[in-house]
């Protein structure tokens, strides 16, 4: 059973995953790109993962059989584990629970395709409508406490497999940089009364100069201060604090938003590696006036050193501006 | 000049480098190791850097020419300059100033070598009376208000050379990781009235598991709930908040103890790339009760991907117990 244990310095829980713990030896400097081979994620290989969770399959078709277009698994090799409590305990002046919690993967497509910004609409809308299912079905669980959906795209983002695919990790804390974040949109709203999220919409979009693309209902911008080159973040225009209550037509353009965004920086950057997060609020909060929804996309195009990891402070070489306007131009 | 931007969110600052700043074709996914070629941090180049700010040297050896031991410089692409007032200012809701601050290497040898661990003692003694030093000639300018001192080794740990060198970064800002962990040893000195870091120290010196190597006044251990496989941390057994009022006997015994533990990291996992970071007090604090500097060694064997960036949560494989049984093992 893995760990959970807390760095009473950074206030920051770490997972041990001591069933799969490695030797010195397991570790080396760069491992190998993997690309082509044999792919688990492919339609025709359902029984080379775990037994599927949730899918949206053809009318017919049978449970870990081919047939669906959008199919969740749990990881093979977990962070956390669905089964057992808790048992929080001291552990002398240190804190320590049992790693309980739920890591799935959300398989986006059936063909190996390494990006969904290429496919149709209706099936980029499938794989939010499969993000809001899985939060709406495990946040029932009362012992989980916080979902964090995520995606990572190319080996340097940490990716294994290359088939289009993001994952759902499910904690029993709020983590730490969630809980940041609500108290910045918590001090904000009970000095201005508004909601931070939304002044920043509001000044994005009358600003412009780092808006990138927007719908009806969705903006995406390069953020003020943004860690990395290329940063983008996307988010209701709207007050909204749950991204699992959205509703069709706001899943319909935030799958056209990311799409575009996603070709834009695939377009502009040359495929680079990338990570997004999707931040919703927290399993136990009721719709929440202070805090609002949003995703944060990351490419990987620099590396993270000494001052940044010490600090929290990042050095950015492409002002937003400049990269929002690269963006907006870049031909898609 | 260089621009300091916050995000109200995350109340990260950035340092956008306007001045280097970069168009999107100058990304490439991985960057060419270079080895071997010209250097200019070997003795005999010292025209190839700036000017130098201070060095330790041989008597009657001419500034900026050969003769030093331990020599400091300007970084040739600063992240912040020395130059100019902060002119903080409002940008509609955002918080902006003018990227003032310090961006200094400290050349830890003449010779050509990757690292310090090989060097007699007082060689490496020297490396931190000049971090010393330098620390205490940058705090006596009321502008700036934290001094990180870190180490970049490895390409895949953000160093772009590699003779062995350190970094100084003094922000106007007191880093925001600084203050998370000043805060957290203010709770609990509230609560206990003791100091966290050194209750760490009681604790890890009694159960010994995770302890690597001591000296009578350090201790090197592996912390409780590790970022990373053998993240390591270093610090003072007595009470201290400033890395910058050690004594003779506290640098002797601090050289003898990095100069092992990197040695045994080195050995046991084959030179990996890694950081360091010298976590001391404000500059404007006196000495504090409740806050002990510390240094953190993070062995950058894992990647860091969607979740960790997303939630602040580490998954690390390996537990610490094990990573310092092996660490003490490992024959150096």
């Amino acid at each position: 059973m893995p760990e959970l244990r807390k760095d009473p310095l950074s206030l920051r829980w770490v997972i041990i995953a001591t069933e799969r713990a490695k030797r010195p030896s397991d570790f080396r400097p760069e491992p190998e790109a993997k690309s082509g081979g044999f792919c688990p994620f492919c339609a025709g290989n359902e029984d080379k993962t775990p037994p599927e969770i949730a899918a949206y399959r053809e009318r017919g078709s049978e449970r870990n059989g081919a047939g669906w277009r959008v199919r969740v698994v749990p990881n093979k090799f977990p962070a956390l584990q669905i089964e057992g409590s808790l048992n929080k305990k001291a552990d002398g002046i240190y804190d320590w629970m049992q790693g309980v919690g739920a890591h799935e993967v959300i398989i986006e497509s059936p063909q190996h395709v390494t990006s969904y910004a290429g496919l149709p609409e209706p099936a980029v809308q499938e794989i939010f409508w499969m993000y809001r299912d899985r939060l709406l079905d495990l946040k029932r669980d009362r012992r989980l406490k916080y979902g964090m959906l995520f995606k990572n795209v190319g080996l340097s983002a940490g990716a294994s497999l290359e088939h289009t695919h993001s994952q759902l990790i499910v904690t029993p804390i709020v983590p730490r940089t969630v809980n940041f974040k609500i108290s910045s949109c918590r001090e904000y709203y009970r000095y201005h009364d508004r909601c931070l999220v939304c002044d920043m919409v509001q000044q994005e979009l009358a600003q412009r100069s780092r808006v990138v693309m927007e719908t009806e209902e969705m903006v995406a911008f390069e953020p003020y201060a943004p860690r990395f080159p290329f940063e983008t973040w996307v988010m209701p225009k709207a007050h909204a604090s749950h991204f699992e209550n959205m509703q069709r037509k706001g899943i319909e353009e935030l799958a056209r938003t990311m799409k575009e965004v996603l070709l834009r920086l695939q377009k502009a950057l040359n495929d680079p590696p990338y990570n997004y997060m999707v931040y919703t609020a927290p399993f136990d909060a009721q719709e929440m006036e202070e805090y609002h929804w949003h995703i944060e996309i990351i490419p990987r195009l620099t590396r993270v050193a000494g001052f940044e990891w010490g600090t929290g402070f990042y050095i950015n070489p492409v002002p937003p501006e400049s990269a929002a306007a690269y963006l907006r131009e870049t031909a898609v």
